[in-house]
């Protein structure tokens, strides 16, 4: 059966060398004077696998064709004793821009991402925004994908699914440098927001490249009812915990890899509580707090986190909220989780979000 | 510095194969005793390519060190003139489940399927569920992913979005044999829903797989506002044209590419406007006419949709939808494009809605 297969790639005038695989099957390698390169391998387990390589310029078409003979020829010498036959679409490597977004539970997924906006590093992070064609500019941060102009839903669950009534209210966010929240939130008007956002480039780049999301709201740092703090959050937290003061909500839309310039706590995990721990205490006695829950197929990660809750200086309630944002690739758009939670306690409740060129032809094929 | 990367492999055991490229670069393949496949290729712009091949019960954490070690080691040849270093995640072959269903534009997306819970040939098509941990059960014909228990969404799209009451209606739904339609429908106590689908073993599956989508409406064929026909759909509303009956409503849910006993039309095009006139036929002067709009990233067949309805046989009113359904990892979940449609006339919405095992690590790098 490999005589034949590779039949085929020798009449593309491409070079066999056939590999010694100490039993697992045939493996052969053809070359083409195109920088084309096949890999064929006839696994001892009743598997096919080829691999077409070659370079964007090249005739596709005729690769194509090449795949199509062969996958004809599998079924002739397999007396159609096939149980599945899958061609999967080019890898590309190399490209300018990359559509590659691997989700939080490792799971490779294409976008379609066509154009660089924006891309620079700041003293904190990579910043890059990239435009896709359905969910308009993607705001990237040390190559995690943050949020795109699409996302209102996000941004509406992080602020309690409508549930919440902000006017006349002291808002606290944490992160939210893209400016989405701060965007709905005015329109509620709540006596005072107050941003602590570390990054002003983050800030800077979303004014101008991502006003799907912000509107005009980053166009000042100061507004009627807003104030931005371009800051560390942590001292800022200290300084509000010494002072008394409290807010009657406390929004925590940091990265899920936070970011300060006072790591003073060893693990992630000690600097999310260090932060869930200030949080709580400049949160009013019957304050509610709304953060992010990470992947919701990361469940242990959940449970790490309920577990710190127990860990907090004073009893909270807690519940859980499951939200679909259309460029994250991996929520799961189920039905909230509310609890009915009692009101003359502190409440947290975490928005479980998933995130997470050069042309390889992928082709395999089972048999019987 | 191929010379370098290349003892990297060698000091694995790896067999160097160094092949003839015609000025493309450098490319070696290293074939080791387990199995293992490396291909590297240092091409003449600017980019690295590494492709890792292992079985299933390979030493992972140790191909993961020696990715690590060859990125080290780049980098140190490089002197640090790296533009891009990127990493994705392997490619499963051979693997029982298939993890892997490519958008209707072409792109490579693994989801997080984890069984087979039903696989079997009907005499129209292939009918697979398959069970993912963010999606439930998903229905998938002839390898297309139709829907998953999760995407309530499509469910509502299709039916108006919650702007339409079904009470006393006479509806009638073309497709739709997973039940999701009908049993949010009979909720709303229409007159009579009648259901026309052509294959018995996908409403048997639904049934009983995919009951987070159909209750237990699957149950019986026939209830007190609703009757199921087990029929291909075309002669079914020949008939009603001939007898003169009419429907409030006609949802069109039928695949992407439909099925006929009957294929009279040459093309898939000519089969959807045979479709389409007939439905518009049946449809009180009045009425509304829902359907599939197709991946909305696939402007020009939507488009070439559109120039359909200029051929109908009566003047209609036309608006289309975007939605987010869970499941399809491809839609945007954009703003409604409705318009306000004349009540005096028959309308068509369409919903627009996108579709589409051995192990590669695959690893590139890019430098100035």
């Amino acid at each position: 059966a490999s005589g034949l297969l590779s039949l085929s790639f020798k009449t593309q005038e491409m070079t066999e060398t056939a590999h010694e695989t100490n039993g697992h099957g045939y493996l052969g390698t053809f070359v083409g004077k195109n920088g084309r390169l096949a890999i064929l391998r006839v696994h001892s387990h009743a598997l096919v696998t080829i691999d077409l390589q070659c370079y964007e310029e090249d005739n596709i078409a005729q690769l194509d064709n090449l795949l199509n003979a062969l996958e004809t020829k599998l079924k002739v010498i397999l007396n159609g004793n096939i149980t599945r036959i899958k061609r999967l679409p080019a890898l590309v490597r190399g490209a300018e821009v990359d559509r590659y977004w691997p989700t939080a539970d490792g799971r490779l997924v294409e976008y379609d991402m066509d154009q660089i906006v924006y891309e620079e590093d700041s003293a904190y992070q990579n910043i890059k925004i990239l435009h896709s064609q359905q969910y308009g500019n993607v705001l990237i941060l040390d190559n995690d994908l943050n949020l795109a102009e699409s996302d209102l839903a996000y941004t509406q669950a992080i602020m309690g699914s409508g549930r919440e009534n902000y006017a006349g209210k002291e808002v606290l966010i944490l992160g939210g440098g893209d400016g989405g929240i701060l965007f709905e939130m005015v329109k509620q008007k709540p006596k005072m927001i107050t941003i602590v956002y570390i990054d002003q480039k983050v800030i800077d780049a979303c004014k101008k490249y991502m006003r799907g999301t912000c509107g005009n709201i980053l166009d000042n740092l100061k507004g009627d009812c807003y104030q931005i703090l371009v800051e560390d959050c942590v001292p800022v937290l200290k300084k509000y915990v010494q002072e008394g003061k409290t807010f009657d909500y406390v929004i925590n839309d940091l990265t899920a890899i936070p970011i300060s310039t006072q790591p003073e706590e060893d693990s992630t995990w000690e600097f999310l509580r260090l932060i869930l721990d200030l949080s709580i205490k400049v949160l009013h006695p019957s304050g509610k707090y709304f953060t992010q829950g990470n992947a919701e197929t990361l469940t242990e990660a959940l449970s790490l986190y309920e577990e710190q809750l127990g860990k907090l200086s004073c009893p909270v309630a807690f519940s859980k909220e499951v939200t679909c944002v259309p460029s994250y690739l991996e929520h799961y758009c189920g039905p909230a989780l509310w609890n009915k939670l009692p009101d003359d306690l502190r409440s947290i409740t975490t928005v479980s979000t998933f995130k997470s060129i050069f042309r390889t032809l992928i082709f395999s094929q089972a048999f019987d």
